[in-house]
């Protein structure tokens, strides 16, 4: 668990791009964060708060978050100065870089003069069990997607900010590095060791309330060849009662491989439906949530329409047009 | 890739249970086999020449295999006096057990004063990659269960016997531990990190000649909880030409998982087929694999002629009956 709130590191980000993990925590968790630091020439902008390491240990950041991510994932001299600063200044330092915080001689020599704490979050930090297959209490829900990176952990996070205005009680588990980092929790699944793969998921959503929703963040597909082995430990260990379907239309193959094909949101439910009922029989798939940023308002106003129609599922871009009806379909469940 | 031929360790086997990766080696390669060596008190007993490691060295063993599980998996100090003077002798060591022998203080010395190899094959030697789904040449063929431990590992050892006898180019590909050691060679599938393990299995399985066969260990079950992502990993990264249901009729519930009951044959089949065509369109199930070692030969003959009538698919038990109807089925596609 990482300790809030945060200051949020932007290095010197090239573009806003390279800032997305910080993007995301602004935008999904604002009251996580007291304030950005920025090195000279960074491109990348939150809107919030320029702070000195001084400042935000002064307005209570209890962890420094690398925000930015550079070309092959390391850690530049410059940033090291910086890092180092704030943890001789008392914070911790959560990062999903490919390389570690803890592989950095200097960082971890820093942290350990300090007493602070270094979270790689591209790595697990637990143990996780091998799966019971034991049913828990609580509802779960799990985005899955014709292909990669087709807005499944938009789809989660959009669904629990609508389900926490209208005072329902909905946690989004994160899976993967940006969701770790947006939420300070969760596992990162395609790190975990094969065997655990879904004790890791079933460790991430115990037991809770009946009236209790886990928005778990999907990985990659059930149809996508390289990562589907962590989307089925996804279905099985995540036992949900409710499917969203997630697509992406403008895709011309799967994501990485040019030989394969997406399927068809048919194909998707019918499969999906088959594996989830292992664990869960009276599993649903509820709606429809397709990603429209390359398409213009009409267009996706069309798609979204036509694909309701045909699949006789609520349908819409949850991040373009609020995820409500999605929300109001897992209310009637 | 492990040296051979093996001197087998069998330790003080509590039964010959406890020895059964020796008889693996035994039963499945008794060319790699120059003979065993037991200490005071072993229950086991493969029928080879009990050697001490300098007969065993005179006859050409490089590697001692231990062939051996005591509960918990740890190496004791009776075991250790061995391995080290196996090592001293100039032979490499190979085991599966959960206590590594490269996490144990002496033999690590012991390897590298003398530059022998310590092989762990629990865990894996190799770096995979991220699978690129592209297609191989050569065919494979991929047993799948509907449950874990129901015979997957025998049937395509069993295959593969039957196909040398023939002639026919084929080749077990084993994906866990027992089959890495009987083979010298493969992939410890369950401990791969989630990302790499459809990659792992590309790797292991590679272009090949347009009549061979690979016969790849299944590992797992599409329809149990614990596994399943390890199993759609296999699916899809050995994009298979043929596949093999197996199973096991006496069991209560899966494996582990007294909550979850077995598919039918006929939910596996068709499950496995719609997961199977995402990466290879062509994928056939060509026949049924029967464990039938808790029935009598009336009740086995019986079950495998109501099965084979039902699913319209050659059913024999391979280790009873022998395999050459399954490979008659593999030679028809």
């Amino acid at each position: 668990m990482i300790e809030t709130p945060y200051l949020l590191f932007l290095g010197d980000a090239a573009d806003p791009l390279a800032a997305k993990v910080a993007q995301g925590i602004k935008d999904w968790r604002p009251e996580f964060c007291v304030g950005q630091l920025r090195l000279d020439g960074c491109q990348a902008d939150m809107g919030l708060d320029d702070l000195t390491i001084e400042e935000a240990i002064a307005k209570g950041a209890k962890t420094m978050v690398i925000g930015v991510a550079n070309r092959g994932g390391y850690i530049s001299d410059s940033w090291r100065e910086v890092i180092k600063q704030a943890i001789e200044s008392g914070m911790d330092v959560a990062s999903g870089l490919h390389n570690l915080l803890r592989d950095d001689i200097d960082l971890v020599e820093a942290a350990s003069q300090n007493g602070r704490t270094l979270h790689d979050v591209r790595i697990p930090s637990v143990k996780y069990p091998i799966a019971n297959g034991v049913k828990r209490t609580g509802k779960r829900m799990l985005a899955v997607g014709t292909d990669c990176s087709v807005g499944k952990m938009y789809t989660a996070l959009c669904m629990e900010k609508v389900m926490r205005e209208r005072g329902m009680k909905a946690s989004f588990r994160a899976t993967g590095q940006t969701g770790i980092l947006i939420t300070g929790d969760g596992v990162p699944l395609d790190a975990v060791i094969a065997d655990f793969m879904a004790g890791a998921v079933e460790y991430l959503t115990p037991d809770n309330d009946d009236d209790h929703w886990d928005l778990i963040e999907g990985q990659g597909s059930l149809y996508h060849a390289s990562y589907s082995g962590v989307t089925l430990a996804l279905v099985h260990g995540g036992a949900p009662d409710a499917l969203v379907l997630c697509h992406e239309p403008t895709r011309k193959h799967m994501r990485g491989l040019p030989d394969h094909q997406q399927p068809s949101l048919e194909e998707l439910r019918d499969t999906a439906l088959i594996l989830a009922r292992v664990v869960n029989p009276d599993v649903k798939v509820v709606g429809v949530a397709i990603n429209t940023q390359h398409l213009s308002d009409d267009e996706a106003a069309t798609l979204c329409k036509e694909t309701e129609e045909r699949m006789g599922l609520p349908t819409v871009d949850p991040y373009r047009h609020g995820a409500e009806r999605l929300v109001d379909a897992l209310e009637s469940i």
